[in-house]
């Protein structure tokens, strides 16, 4: 093929692409309203419409034309010359491809029906804590997955297969040498938290908070955190989430409490940094993985970061606490700031993944790796599972869930086939850390920054360095870009016991 | 072929249309959110995906499949058993594949073009209130709108082919000839009203009205008149409309005026009667004519008889006038339901259309549809629309408008390039009067029921007698079927009479 050939075929490729992308963000829209405001009656609709809408989108990015085009760019200077945008997109768009037109039709239809009756199961089993009712549909569920793996194909470990949904081009090996010194580290601080005998005051946060100020004063943080208000907006919901639509149309949700402060305010911090990127990304880019995000790990260092590293800070609430006094005086007139600070940084073992502090979250997902790991290559047996977890459970947190709901039950993903999913969490808070000690080198004092209230060094130091990069680079290798270095488990180690060493004096 | 080739082909034909229906529902979701929720810097994405689901809907409606599957089913029973579903779904599908097939893509896009320039321009000469600035777009309009009435085809005047769009088979002999009728008595009603000299104090309507109560209040009303609020909701927009995404999902919006009561109340209570309406049509039939509304006038007759006919009569006050004072005691406590009736039924000429009353509202329509059709048929210059606009306003009102943005340039139909439309609104009220003294003939004192607030009898009777129906019958033919008289002026005449004779003495 001529140089000039190559370019049409490139063009081409990423026009068809970005018609797939455009109808995708018609069920971004859908699946938005679908959970915010549709109606009762129109859920029979409204899953037709998707289903039409799913089948249409799926019919284009496994069109013969796109394989005929991958074809045609194969060995062309586009694939060569790595880590452009030009390979990046072809590379991704070519990963895309042939796992979607690997796996069978039929194996995509037996997945959605199993996992939508598992779904139901796992409500019922969770709700009369009975695992043994979730048991069988979760191992139809195991053994689709390996037939999933199986068709996609991987170089080493089925288990690569899954992640890759999730975290494309993580692997099983990669993962586990960083949690695996990431662990041990945890449950000897985790150890040493609750050895301190510290118990701060979390009544504080419990108490009448209203949902208007709840939202006007979340709505204030997160706008000053750099989340774009003319390019978004703020619902509610059951289950909080963010869904970038498109350019200038990225939005977020949230639930409250009217009786407890914590979950609104961070939940919608954790949005708004999901959102940040989204809203970062390049426009021009739109429609190609050039302009779309990385990762799930990615995602969630983004959110983790403007939540926990920047909204957990004593600087952040140097700013912010003043104005929390002025806006709930009821509550939090007579409260000290320093007292403020440790209760929402309150480290407790507790059963809920959900409600997790930012020390113990992570132990939650490394249990959970290994769990799925081990059931998924066969080494534990399905049946094991509330066992092996309320052992490794007391072995992490010192503590045994009373039952399987608050157990092994108590997360929705395995039953929606989400096997791989739950290392990303934690690769997103390791992620967290590394990139922003890196900002720290590059910026200077951030905490003298957040304490008066200003947050952009940050914000487009992560746009310049992360966000407009899209999928240049996969995970690992944007954070080899970024920080110099590979992912480590340093950093976040460090961060926490830093400032838990601090708080809890350990 | 054989009866069983023809029902393959039959319900072949009802899928591939069943298919176009489901995706343009995604369109009306994608609209409603533009209108209400839609962030600002989203409108270039948005507009994106409409244009690209509005091509994938043309592609759908005009595929040659659709085609061959009309021919194939030309003189079968299925045609022939006239007024059957099956006929009337076979004739509405080929009705509008044979005219969208008909317009070359050319014109489409030009009057696209067109009309979108010619808004922005609209926009301006309404602000500037001149019509020159309007004049050559429209002229650009007028000669399109002939392009496609050629295109399409007519039997007798091309401004039929253009009333098609909005009312399918109404012709303008048919409309012209009860239109004839009414405006002479119209015309001499509101004389006689002006001539009375009586007043009615208007000022107990603007006053403060707080939204949020005006929101719960006409939610009341809308809910006890038969909108269904868990197959639908109610936010706010700039221009209010309803809009029927599928079965169970059939969404109002309102705008709110927190010193006036007049304008959200009664435009609940019309956006719930198109609600009720499409509420109202045949689940099962969904996808299909006979499970879609059959004209802009049928529908408009449904929001106009609850509205005004229901909603502006003294029975229906009866019962909301003291919930009315419960909840807006500050204003209403000690007004009377006599005054307060009188003053929501208030006739008085004024220059705006959509600010009309129940009964100038027609005059606005008919001098409208006689311009339009003067224009178009090159009877009328169009730069003398002005001062025939005028001229026709003094003669049906007795006042002259001050102005063009008072006068002929205040509506946005014609630079939409909606010539044909208007005539619905006032085909609306015939209908709705119509429909209801067959009402009132099957079902006894309605005022007594209403006065109780019992609505339901009513909205039964439209469900079976016109909802469920769809497309079975055109306009025309269903207004025959259920009232078993053709259209006539005088129902709506002996209303406005009767009730404004009382009202006002003449």
């Amino acid at each position: 093929m001529t140089r000039n050939d190559t370019k049409k075929a490139y063009e081409k490729l990423l026009s068809l692409t970005s018609e797939a992308y455009l109808l995708r963000s018609c069920m971004a829209i859908l699946e938005w309203d679908e959970k915010t405001y549709l109606p009762k009656g129109g859920s029979e609709h409204r899953a037709n419409q998707l289903a039409l809408l799913a089948g249409m989108v799926h019919d284009k990015i496994t069109s013969p034309e796109i394989g005929d085009l991958l074809k045609q760019l194969e060995g062309s200077p586009y694939l060569s010359e790595e880590d452009t945008f030009e390979a990046a997109n072809v590379r991704e768009i070519k990963h895309f491809y042939d796992k979607t037109t690997k796996i069978p039709k039929s194996l995509v239809e037996e997945l959605a029906r199993v996992t939508s009756m598992a779904h139901g199961v796992w409500v019922e089993a969770r709700k009369k804590s009975d695992f043994s009712l979730f048991l069988p549909h979760l191992k139809k569920i195991i053994k689709l997955k390996h037939d999933q793996a199986e068709a996609v194909g991987y170089e080493k470990d089925p288990y690569d297969a899954l992640l890759d949904d999730f975290e494309p081009g993580a692997t099983i090996d990669g993962v586990s040498e960083v949690f695996t010194k990431f662990r041990q580290e945890l449950v000897d601080l985790v150890a040493a938290i609750v050895d301190s005998g510290k118990c701060p005051d979390t009544s504080i946060l419990r108490k009448d908070y209203p949902v208007d100020r709840q939202e006007s004063f979340a709505k204030e943080a997160a706008k000053a955190i750099g989340y774009d208000f003319d390019k978004g907006r703020l619902d509610v919901t059951a289950h909080p989430f963010c869904t970038g639509i498109g350019p200038g149309d990225v939005r977020i949700t949230a639930r409250y409490n009217p009786k407890y402060f914590g979950d609104a305010f961070f939940g919608i911090l954790h949005e708004a940094g999901h959102g940040i990127y989204e809203q970062g990304l390049d426009p021009k880019r739109y429609g190609t993985p050039g302009g779309d995000s990385v990762s799930l790990g990615i995602h969630e260092s983004q959110s983790r970061m403007w939540e926990n590293l920047v909204g957990r800070s004593k600087s952040f609430w140097k700013y912010f606490f003043p104005r929390a006094q002025k806006i709930y005086p009821e509550v939090l007139e007579k409260v000290k700031l320093d007292d403020f600070y440790l209760a929402i940084n309150e480290v407790k073992p507790s059963f809920i993944r959900v409600e997790a502090d930012e020390v113990t979250y992570n132990l939650h997902i490394l249990l959970r790796f290994e769990i799925e790991q081990a059931f998924f290559k066969g080494d534990l047996k399905s049946e094991e599972i509330p066992g092996v977890w309320n052992e490794k459970f007391k072995s992490y947190f010192h503590i045994t869930p009373p039952n399987d709901a608050q157990g092994c039950l108590q997360d929705v993903h395995w039953s929606a086939g989400y096997i791989g999913y739950f290392p990303t969490y934690s690769l997103g808070n390791l992620y967290a850390s590394q990139f922003f000690n890196k900002a720290k080198e590059d910026l200077g004092d951030l905490d003298d920054q957040f304490a008066k209230g200003e947050f952009s060094n940050l914000k487009n130091w992560l746009q310049e360095n992360i966000h407009m990069r899209g999928q240049r680079y996969r995970a690992e290798k944007l954070a080899e870009v970024v920080t110099g270095k590979p992912l480590s488990h340093r950093p976040l180690v460090d961060y926490l016991k830093t400032k838990y060493g601090e708080l809890y004096g350990v």
